[in-house]
Protein backbone atom coordinates (compact mmCIF):
# COMPACT_ATOMS: atom_id res chain seq x y z
CA UNK A 1 0.00 0.00 0.00
CA UNK A 2 1.15 3.53 -0.78
CA UNK A 3 1.63 5.72 1.99
CA UNK A 4 4.07 7.87 3.30
CA UNK A 5 2.90 9.03 7.18
CA UNK A 6 4.66 10.48 10.45
CA UNK A 7 2.39 9.87 12.96
CA UNK A 8 4.01 12.26 16.21
CA UNK A 9 2.56 11.86 19.36
CA UNK A 10 2.96 15.27 20.19
CA UNK A 11 4.20 19.10 18.77
CA UNK A 12 4.99 19.89 22.69
CA UNK A 13 8.17 18.29 23.72
CA UNK A 14 9.81 18.94 27.37
CA UNK A 15 13.11 20.83 26.51
CA UNK A 16 11.86 21.35 23.15
CA UNK A 17 10.69 23.99 20.63
CA UNK A 18 7.24 23.51 18.75
CA UNK A 19 7.49 20.30 16.34
CA UNK A 20 11.74 20.63 17.09
CA UNK A 21 12.41 17.05 18.10
CA UNK A 22 10.73 15.59 14.97
CA UNK A 23 12.53 18.36 12.97
CA UNK A 24 14.31 16.10 10.54
CA UNK A 25 12.23 13.38 10.33
CA UNK A 26 9.54 16.15 9.00
CA UNK A 27 12.24 17.53 6.51
CA UNK A 28 13.12 14.26 4.99
CA UNK A 29 10.29 13.43 4.45
CA UNK A 30 9.16 16.52 2.75
CA UNK A 31 12.56 17.08 0.97
CA UNK A 32 12.08 13.29 -0.34
CA UNK A 33 8.67 14.57 -1.91
CA UNK A 34 10.11 18.17 -3.26
CA UNK A 35 7.52 19.17 -1.35
CA UNK A 36 7.42 23.15 -1.14
CA UNK A 37 3.77 24.71 0.60
CA UNK A 38 2.70 22.39 3.42
CA UNK A 39 -1.27 21.93 3.61
CA UNK A 40 -2.33 22.42 6.97
CA UNK A 41 -5.74 21.52 8.65
CA UNK A 42 -6.06 23.89 12.03
CA UNK A 43 -9.55 22.42 12.79
CA UNK A 44 -8.13 21.07 16.11
CA UNK A 45 -7.80 24.58 17.68
CA UNK A 46 -10.75 27.29 17.39
CA UNK A 47 -8.68 30.04 16.41
CA UNK A 48 -7.34 29.13 12.78
CA UNK A 49 -5.75 32.18 12.45
CA UNK A 50 -3.53 32.40 15.25
CA UNK A 51 -2.97 28.34 14.86
CA UNK A 52 -1.69 29.07 11.04
CA UNK A 53 0.65 31.44 12.95
CA UNK A 54 2.18 28.85 15.18
CA UNK A 55 2.35 26.18 12.53
CA UNK A 56 3.88 28.67 9.75
CA UNK A 57 7.07 29.35 12.50
CA UNK A 58 9.08 26.26 12.25
CA UNK A 59 7.58 25.12 8.61
CA UNK A 60 9.50 28.42 7.04
CA UNK A 61 12.46 28.16 9.41
CA UNK A 62 12.74 24.85 7.33
CA UNK A 63 12.16 26.32 3.99
CA UNK A 64 8.65 25.49 3.13
CA UNK A 65 5.81 28.00 3.07
CA UNK A 66 2.68 26.81 4.53
CA UNK A 67 -1.48 27.08 3.75
CA UNK A 68 -3.93 26.45 5.75
CA UNK A 69 -7.34 24.77 4.51
CA UNK A 70 -9.22 27.63 6.58
CA UNK A 71 -7.99 30.19 4.24
CA UNK A 72 -10.41 28.70 0.92
CA UNK A 73 -12.44 26.07 -0.65
CA UNK A 74 -11.03 23.20 1.67
CA UNK A 75 -11.80 20.50 -0.59
CA UNK A 76 -10.22 21.98 -3.24
CA UNK A 77 -7.11 22.93 -1.73
CA UNK A 78 -6.93 19.48 -0.26
CA UNK A 79 -7.14 17.80 -3.73
CA UNK A 80 -3.96 20.10 -4.70
CA UNK A 81 -2.13 19.08 -1.34
CA UNK A 82 1.13 18.29 -2.05
CA UNK A 83 1.74 17.29 1.64
CA UNK A 84 -0.51 17.38 5.03
CA UNK A 85 -0.02 18.74 8.38
CA UNK A 86 -2.33 17.87 10.70
CA UNK A 87 -1.95 19.99 14.48
CA UNK A 88 -3.22 18.75 17.75
CA UNK A 89 -6.14 20.25 19.57
CA UNK A 90 -9.18 18.91 20.68
CA UNK A 91 -9.77 15.44 18.34
CA UNK A 92 -13.19 15.34 18.74
CA UNK A 93 -13.98 18.99 17.64
CA UNK A 94 -11.03 17.94 14.58
CA UNK A 95 -12.86 15.00 13.25
CA UNK A 96 -16.37 16.61 13.58
CA UNK A 97 -15.13 19.41 11.82
CA UNK A 98 -13.41 17.12 8.79
CA UNK A 99 -16.78 14.94 8.73
CA UNK A 100 -18.96 18.35 8.76
CA UNK A 101 -16.56 20.00 5.54
CA UNK A 102 -17.16 16.18 4.24
CA UNK A 103 -13.10 15.76 4.43
CA UNK A 104 -12.62 12.20 5.49
CA UNK A 105 -12.68 10.56 1.75
CA UNK A 106 -10.57 13.48 -0.24
CA UNK A 107 -7.92 13.25 2.32
CA UNK A 108 -7.68 9.67 2.61
CA UNK A 109 -7.35 9.46 -1.12
CA UNK A 110 -4.62 11.78 -1.16
CA UNK A 111 -2.87 10.17 1.32
CA UNK A 112 -3.52 6.44 0.78
CA UNK A 113 -3.93 6.37 -3.85
CA UNK A 114 -1.71 9.45 -4.93
CA UNK A 115 0.65 8.90 -1.91
CA UNK A 116 1.20 12.43 -0.83
CA UNK A 117 2.94 12.48 2.72
CA UNK A 118 0.53 13.03 5.94
CA UNK A 119 2.27 14.27 8.90
CA UNK A 120 -0.28 14.08 12.06
CA UNK A 121 0.73 15.62 15.61
CA UNK A 122 -1.41 14.41 18.65
CA UNK A 123 -5.21 14.93 17.78
CA UNK A 124 -3.45 15.09 14.15
CA UNK A 125 -2.31 11.68 14.81
CA UNK A 126 -5.68 10.21 16.65
CA UNK A 127 -7.74 10.82 13.36
CA UNK A 128 -5.14 9.36 11.31
CA UNK A 129 -5.81 6.02 12.89
CA UNK A 130 -8.83 3.36 12.51
CA UNK A 131 -11.04 5.40 14.97
CA UNK A 132 -10.35 7.95 17.89
CA UNK A 133 -11.72 5.77 21.04
CA UNK A 134 -8.57 6.08 22.24
CA UNK A 135 -7.84 10.04 22.67
CA UNK A 136 -7.46 11.60 25.80
CA UNK A 137 -9.69 14.89 24.88
CA UNK A 138 -12.72 16.01 26.07
CA UNK A 139 -15.83 14.96 24.18
CA UNK A 140 -16.39 18.97 24.04
CA UNK A 141 -18.03 18.09 20.48
CA UNK A 142 -20.24 15.26 19.42
CA UNK A 143 -18.63 13.92 16.03
CA UNK A 144 -21.08 11.48 13.38
CA UNK A 145 -18.70 8.81 14.21
CA UNK A 146 -15.60 8.18 15.83
CA UNK A 147 -14.22 5.82 13.06
CA UNK A 148 -11.30 8.32 11.30
CA UNK A 149 -9.15 8.10 8.69
CA UNK A 150 -7.95 5.04 8.76
CA UNK A 151 -4.55 5.37 7.43
CA UNK A 152 -3.86 2.95 9.84
CA UNK A 153 -5.36 -0.21 11.16
CA UNK A 154 -4.92 0.20 14.93
CA UNK A 155 -5.23 2.81 17.42
CA UNK A 156 -3.16 5.30 19.09
CA UNK A 157 -3.02 6.85 22.29
CA UNK A 158 -0.40 9.98 21.83
CA UNK A 159 1.12 11.72 24.66
CA UNK A 160 1.25 8.23 26.70
CA UNK A 161 1.64 8.91 29.72
CA UNK A 162 3.54 6.23 32.92
CA UNK A 163 1.42 5.90 35.62
CA UNK A 164 3.35 8.04 38.95
CA UNK A 165 3.37 5.28 41.88
CA UNK A 166 3.42 8.43 44.21
CA UNK A 167 0.15 9.82 42.88
CA UNK A 168 -2.62 10.59 45.49
CA UNK A 169 -4.99 11.40 42.28
CA UNK A 170 -7.31 7.91 42.32
CA UNK A 171 -8.50 8.88 38.71
CA UNK A 172 -7.66 5.89 36.33
CA UNK A 173 -4.11 5.31 34.83
CA UNK A 174 -3.55 5.66 31.49
CA UNK A 175 -2.93 2.19 31.56
CA UNK A 176 -6.31 1.50 33.09
CA UNK A 177 -8.30 3.25 30.32
CA UNK A 178 -6.43 1.50 27.51
CA UNK A 179 -7.25 -2.17 28.98
CA UNK A 180 -11.06 -0.87 29.20
CA UNK A 181 -11.18 0.00 25.97
CA UNK A 182 -9.58 -3.65 24.81
CA UNK A 183 -12.40 -5.51 26.38
CA UNK A 184 -14.95 -3.68 24.57
CA UNK A 185 -15.81 -6.03 21.24
CA UNK A 186 -14.33 -3.91 18.06
CA UNK A 187 -10.90 -2.67 19.84
CA UNK A 188 -7.26 -4.54 18.84
CA UNK A 189 -4.39 -3.07 19.55
CA UNK A 190 -3.28 0.49 20.72
CA UNK A 191 0.00 2.15 20.65
CA UNK A 192 0.84 4.28 23.23
CA UNK A 193 3.38 7.37 22.08
CA UNK A 194 5.25 8.94 24.95
CA UNK A 195 6.01 12.42 24.12
CA UNK A 196 8.62 12.46 22.03
CA UNK A 197 7.34 9.65 19.81
CA UNK A 198 6.76 9.61 16.11
CA UNK A 199 5.86 6.46 14.19
CA UNK A 200 6.96 6.22 10.47
CA UNK A 201 4.99 4.70 8.18
CA UNK A 202 6.27 4.12 4.73
CA UNK A 203 3.91 1.86 2.09
CA UNK A 204 4.49 -1.28 4.49
CA UNK A 205 6.46 -0.82 6.73
CA UNK A 206 6.41 0.82 10.40
CA UNK A 207 9.27 2.00 12.39
CA UNK A 208 9.42 3.51 15.83
CA UNK A 209 11.44 7.13 15.89
CA UNK A 210 11.58 9.76 17.99
CA UNK A 211 13.13 10.42 21.52
CA UNK A 212 11.10 8.22 23.45
CA UNK A 213 10.00 4.46 23.52
CA UNK A 214 6.44 3.60 23.18
CA UNK A 215 4.11 0.98 24.82
CA UNK A 216 2.12 -1.44 22.61
CA UNK A 217 -1.46 -3.08 24.09
CA UNK A 218 -2.66 -5.50 21.94
CA UNK A 219 -5.86 -7.71 23.24
CA UNK A 220 -5.04 -10.44 25.11
CA UNK A 221 -1.07 -10.22 25.42
CA UNK A 222 0.62 -8.30 28.43
CA UNK A 223 1.83 -4.43 27.11
CA UNK A 224 5.27 -4.53 25.60
CA UNK A 225 7.93 -1.83 25.53
CA UNK A 226 8.71 -0.73 22.21
CA UNK A 227 12.27 1.11 22.19
CA UNK A 228 12.64 3.49 18.93
CA UNK A 229 13.95 1.96 16.21
CA UNK A 230 11.62 -1.10 16.61
CA UNK A 231 10.12 -2.19 13.49
CA UNK A 232 6.54 -1.87 13.74
CA UNK A 233 5.91 -3.33 10.49
CA UNK A 234 3.64 -6.23 11.59
CA UNK A 235 1.26 -3.51 13.02
CA UNK A 236 -0.06 -2.73 9.27
CA UNK A 237 -1.50 -6.63 8.60
CA UNK A 238 -3.45 -6.17 11.72
CA UNK A 239 -7.44 -7.20 10.74
CA UNK A 240 -9.62 -4.78 9.32
CA UNK A 241 -6.80 -2.99 7.96
CA UNK A 242 -7.28 0.22 5.57
CA UNK B 1 -38.33 21.17 41.68
CA UNK B 2 -37.96 17.56 43.84
CA UNK B 3 -34.80 15.95 44.05
CA UNK B 4 -32.35 14.21 46.09
CA UNK B 5 -28.84 14.27 45.13
CA UNK B 6 -25.56 13.47 46.00
CA UNK B 7 -22.75 13.83 43.33
CA UNK B 8 -19.43 13.14 44.55
CA UNK B 9 -16.24 13.54 42.72
CA UNK B 10 -14.71 9.88 42.79
CA UNK B 11 -15.36 6.68 44.97
CA UNK B 12 -11.55 6.57 45.95
CA UNK B 13 -9.83 9.35 47.64
CA UNK B 14 -6.62 9.18 48.62
CA UNK B 15 -6.46 8.36 52.62
CA UNK B 16 -10.16 6.68 52.74
CA UNK B 17 -11.73 3.60 51.86
CA UNK B 18 -14.09 3.46 49.33
CA UNK B 19 -17.19 5.86 49.33
CA UNK B 20 -15.75 6.57 52.72
CA UNK B 21 -15.39 10.23 52.73
CA UNK B 22 -18.81 10.78 52.14
CA UNK B 23 -19.98 8.26 54.24
CA UNK B 24 -21.58 10.60 56.69
CA UNK B 25 -23.95 12.55 53.74
CA UNK B 26 -24.43 8.92 52.02
CA UNK B 27 -26.40 7.65 55.04
CA UNK B 28 -27.98 10.62 56.31
CA UNK B 29 -29.70 11.03 52.48
CA UNK B 30 -30.60 6.78 52.50
CA UNK B 31 -31.70 7.43 56.60
CA UNK B 32 -33.98 11.02 55.82
CA UNK B 33 -35.50 8.38 53.32
CA UNK B 34 -35.89 5.41 54.91
CA UNK B 35 -34.23 3.42 52.34
CA UNK B 36 -33.54 -0.23 53.23
CA UNK B 37 -32.18 -1.29 49.90
CA UNK B 38 -30.14 0.80 47.65
CA UNK B 39 -30.62 -0.15 43.77
CA UNK B 40 -27.54 -0.42 42.17
CA UNK B 41 -25.96 0.63 38.19
CA UNK B 42 -23.19 -1.44 37.46
CA UNK B 43 -22.77 -0.73 33.99
CA UNK B 44 -19.69 1.88 34.30
CA UNK B 45 -17.47 -1.18 34.30
CA UNK B 46 -17.20 -4.43 32.47
CA UNK B 47 -17.60 -6.97 35.67
CA UNK B 48 -20.98 -6.07 36.98
CA UNK B 49 -20.72 -9.51 39.62
CA UNK B 50 -17.17 -8.09 40.95
CA UNK B 51 -18.48 -4.57 40.74
CA UNK B 52 -21.43 -5.37 42.83
CA UNK B 53 -19.21 -7.16 45.27
CA UNK B 54 -16.97 -3.99 45.87
CA UNK B 55 -20.07 -1.53 45.98
CA UNK B 56 -22.15 -3.77 48.69
CA UNK B 57 -18.91 -3.99 51.67
CA UNK B 58 -19.48 -0.49 52.39
CA UNK B 59 -23.23 -0.44 51.91
CA UNK B 60 -23.84 -3.78 53.94
CA UNK B 61 -21.01 -1.42 56.85
CA UNK B 62 -23.73 1.14 57.01
CA UNK B 63 -27.08 -1.27 57.16
CA UNK B 64 -28.10 -1.15 53.33
CA UNK B 65 -29.12 -4.19 51.21
CA UNK B 66 -27.49 -3.70 47.99
CA UNK B 67 -29.55 -5.02 44.59
CA UNK B 68 -28.10 -4.48 41.01
CA UNK B 69 -30.20 -3.93 38.04
CA UNK B 70 -27.87 -6.56 36.49
CA UNK B 71 -29.58 -9.24 38.10
CA UNK B 72 -32.69 -9.18 36.74
CA UNK B 73 -35.02 -6.83 34.54
CA UNK B 74 -33.55 -3.30 35.35
CA UNK B 75 -36.59 -1.11 33.92
CA UNK B 76 -38.63 -2.75 36.34
CA UNK B 77 -35.91 -2.71 39.42
CA UNK B 78 -35.43 0.67 38.54
CA UNK B 79 -39.35 0.85 38.65
CA UNK B 80 -39.58 -0.14 42.30
CA UNK B 81 -35.96 1.02 43.57
CA UNK B 82 -35.96 3.04 46.95
CA UNK B 83 -32.70 4.80 45.49
CA UNK B 84 -30.57 4.48 42.85
CA UNK B 85 -26.49 4.39 43.08
CA UNK B 86 -24.58 4.75 40.22
CA UNK B 87 -20.82 3.48 40.02
CA UNK B 88 -17.64 5.06 38.78
CA UNK B 89 -15.54 3.44 35.12
CA UNK B 90 -16.19 4.73 31.77
CA UNK B 91 -18.29 6.99 31.23
CA UNK B 92 -19.24 6.58 27.34
CA UNK B 93 -20.10 3.13 28.34
CA UNK B 94 -21.92 3.50 31.24
CA UNK B 95 -24.16 6.22 29.26
CA UNK B 96 -24.44 3.85 26.18
CA UNK B 97 -25.83 1.21 28.01
CA UNK B 98 -28.44 3.83 29.80
CA UNK B 99 -29.70 4.08 26.33
CA UNK B 100 -29.59 0.68 25.04
CA UNK B 101 -31.66 -0.23 28.06
CA UNK B 102 -33.65 2.64 27.74
CA UNK B 103 -33.01 3.51 31.21
CA UNK B 104 -32.79 7.49 30.78
CA UNK B 105 -36.30 8.32 31.05
CA UNK B 106 -37.05 6.12 33.85
CA UNK B 107 -34.12 7.00 36.19
CA UNK B 108 -34.93 10.59 35.66
CA UNK B 109 -38.88 10.28 36.02
CA UNK B 110 -38.06 8.25 39.48
CA UNK B 111 -35.69 10.88 40.28
CA UNK B 112 -37.20 14.51 39.18
CA UNK B 113 -41.17 13.14 39.88
CA UNK B 114 -41.08 10.33 42.49
CA UNK B 115 -38.43 11.95 44.37
CA UNK B 116 -35.87 8.98 45.49
CA UNK B 117 -32.29 9.60 46.23
CA UNK B 118 -29.87 9.59 43.35
CA UNK B 119 -25.95 8.84 44.14
CA UNK B 120 -23.44 9.28 41.86
CA UNK B 121 -19.66 8.67 41.67
CA UNK B 122 -17.50 9.86 38.80
CA UNK B 123 -19.05 8.36 35.05
CA UNK B 124 -22.39 8.46 37.98
CA UNK B 125 -22.30 11.69 38.14
CA UNK B 126 -21.22 13.01 34.44
CA UNK B 127 -24.69 10.88 33.31
CA UNK B 128 -26.24 12.65 36.19
CA UNK B 129 -25.40 16.20 34.76
CA UNK B 130 -26.69 18.33 31.49
CA UNK B 131 -24.16 16.32 28.99
CA UNK B 132 -21.22 14.02 29.67
CA UNK B 133 -19.17 16.70 27.29
CA UNK B 134 -16.56 17.11 30.25
CA UNK B 135 -15.77 13.79 30.95
CA UNK B 136 -12.28 12.48 31.54
CA UNK B 137 -12.50 8.78 30.13
CA UNK B 138 -11.94 7.73 26.85
CA UNK B 139 -14.62 7.02 24.60
CA UNK B 140 -14.08 3.81 24.09
CA UNK B 141 -17.28 3.07 22.85
CA UNK B 142 -19.98 5.55 20.89
CA UNK B 143 -23.46 6.52 22.79
CA UNK B 144 -26.26 7.33 20.80
CA UNK B 145 -25.82 10.84 22.66
CA UNK B 146 -23.72 13.03 24.51
CA UNK B 147 -26.83 14.30 26.27
CA UNK B 148 -27.68 12.73 29.54
CA UNK B 149 -29.85 12.39 32.73
CA UNK B 150 -30.29 15.94 33.10
CA UNK B 151 -30.97 15.78 36.66
CA UNK B 152 -28.95 19.09 36.64
CA UNK B 153 -28.53 21.88 34.61
CA UNK B 154 -25.44 21.99 34.02
CA UNK B 155 -21.88 20.16 33.29
CA UNK B 156 -19.50 18.57 36.27
CA UNK B 157 -15.79 17.80 35.43
CA UNK B 158 -15.42 14.92 38.25
CA UNK B 159 -11.70 14.24 39.86
CA UNK B 160 -11.00 17.76 38.53
CA UNK B 161 -7.17 17.85 38.36
CA UNK B 162 -5.55 21.08 39.59
CA UNK B 163 -2.35 21.69 36.56
CA UNK B 164 1.30 20.75 38.19
CA UNK B 165 3.68 23.45 37.43
CA UNK B 166 6.42 21.15 37.73
CA UNK B 167 4.89 18.59 35.06
CA UNK B 168 7.54 18.38 32.13
CA UNK B 169 4.23 16.59 30.12
CA UNK B 170 3.12 18.76 27.48
CA UNK B 171 -1.06 17.65 26.93
CA UNK B 172 -3.59 19.91 28.01
CA UNK B 173 -4.19 20.47 31.40
CA UNK B 174 -7.92 19.93 32.58
CA UNK B 175 -8.42 23.87 32.95
CA UNK B 176 -7.40 23.73 29.37
CA UNK B 177 -9.73 21.19 28.06
CA UNK B 178 -12.54 22.62 30.43
CA UNK B 179 -11.69 26.11 28.82
CA UNK B 180 -12.00 24.55 25.29
CA UNK B 181 -15.44 23.34 26.05
CA UNK B 182 -16.52 26.28 26.81
CA UNK B 183 -15.33 28.03 22.95
CA UNK B 184 -18.31 25.41 22.29
CA UNK B 185 -22.22 26.43 21.67
CA UNK B 186 -23.63 24.49 23.82
CA UNK B 187 -21.65 24.99 26.99
CA UNK B 188 -22.35 27.11 29.62
CA UNK B 189 -21.40 26.27 33.46
CA UNK B 190 -18.75 23.48 34.34
CA UNK B 191 -18.11 22.70 38.09
CA UNK B 192 -14.77 20.85 38.53
CA UNK B 193 -14.88 18.47 41.33
CA UNK B 194 -11.68 18.05 42.95
CA UNK B 195 -11.67 14.02 44.19
CA UNK B 196 -13.06 14.67 48.06
CA UNK B 197 -15.67 16.75 46.36
CA UNK B 198 -19.10 16.29 46.95
CA UNK B 199 -22.42 18.05 45.35
CA UNK B 200 -25.30 18.11 47.48
CA UNK B 201 -28.70 19.00 46.36
CA UNK B 202 -31.71 19.35 47.82
CA UNK B 203 -34.49 20.17 45.74
CA UNK B 204 -33.60 23.60 44.29
CA UNK B 205 -30.77 24.06 47.33
CA UNK B 206 -27.19 22.91 46.38
CA UNK B 207 -24.26 22.97 48.63
CA UNK B 208 -20.40 22.07 48.38
CA UNK B 209 -19.48 19.41 50.71
CA UNK B 210 -17.02 17.02 51.64
CA UNK B 211 -13.32 17.55 52.09
CA UNK B 212 -12.20 19.48 49.27
CA UNK B 213 -12.72 22.68 47.30
CA UNK B 214 -14.46 22.61 43.50
CA UNK B 215 -13.07 25.46 41.00
CA UNK B 216 -16.22 26.54 38.73
CA UNK B 217 -16.10 27.55 35.17
CA UNK B 218 -19.01 29.72 33.71
CA UNK B 219 -18.52 30.63 30.11
CA UNK B 220 -16.86 34.29 29.47
CA UNK B 221 -15.87 34.66 33.45
CA UNK B 222 -12.64 33.66 35.03
CA UNK B 223 -12.73 30.66 37.06
CA UNK B 224 -13.23 30.59 40.25
CA UNK B 225 -12.56 28.92 43.68
CA UNK B 226 -15.74 27.50 45.71
CA UNK B 227 -14.91 26.50 49.31
CA UNK B 228 -16.87 23.30 50.77
CA UNK B 229 -19.90 24.79 52.41
CA UNK B 230 -20.64 27.23 49.37
CA UNK B 231 -24.08 27.81 48.72
CA UNK B 232 -24.04 27.10 44.84
CA UNK B 233 -28.23 26.61 44.71
CA UNK B 234 -27.38 29.59 41.87
CA UNK B 235 -26.11 26.74 39.50
CA UNK B 236 -29.53 25.14 39.59
CA UNK B 237 -31.30 27.93 37.81
CA UNK B 238 -28.99 27.88 34.84
CA UNK B 239 -30.65 28.30 31.35
CA UNK B 240 -31.19 24.97 29.91
CA UNK B 241 -32.86 23.93 33.43
CA UNK B 242 -34.28 20.32 33.69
Amino acid sequence: MLRQILLLSSSKVHGYDFLEYAANDICELLNENKVSTVTFIPYALSDHDAYLKKVEEPFKKWGYSVESTHNGNPLQIIENAQAIFVGGGNTFRLLKTLYDLNLVETIRKRVLSVGIPYIGTSAGTNVATKSINTTNDMPIVYPPSLEALKLVPFNINPHYLDSDPNSKHKGETREERILQYLEEEDSHTVLGLREGSTLWIKNNTAVLKGIQGARLFIRGKDPQEINVGSDLSFLLKEEGSA
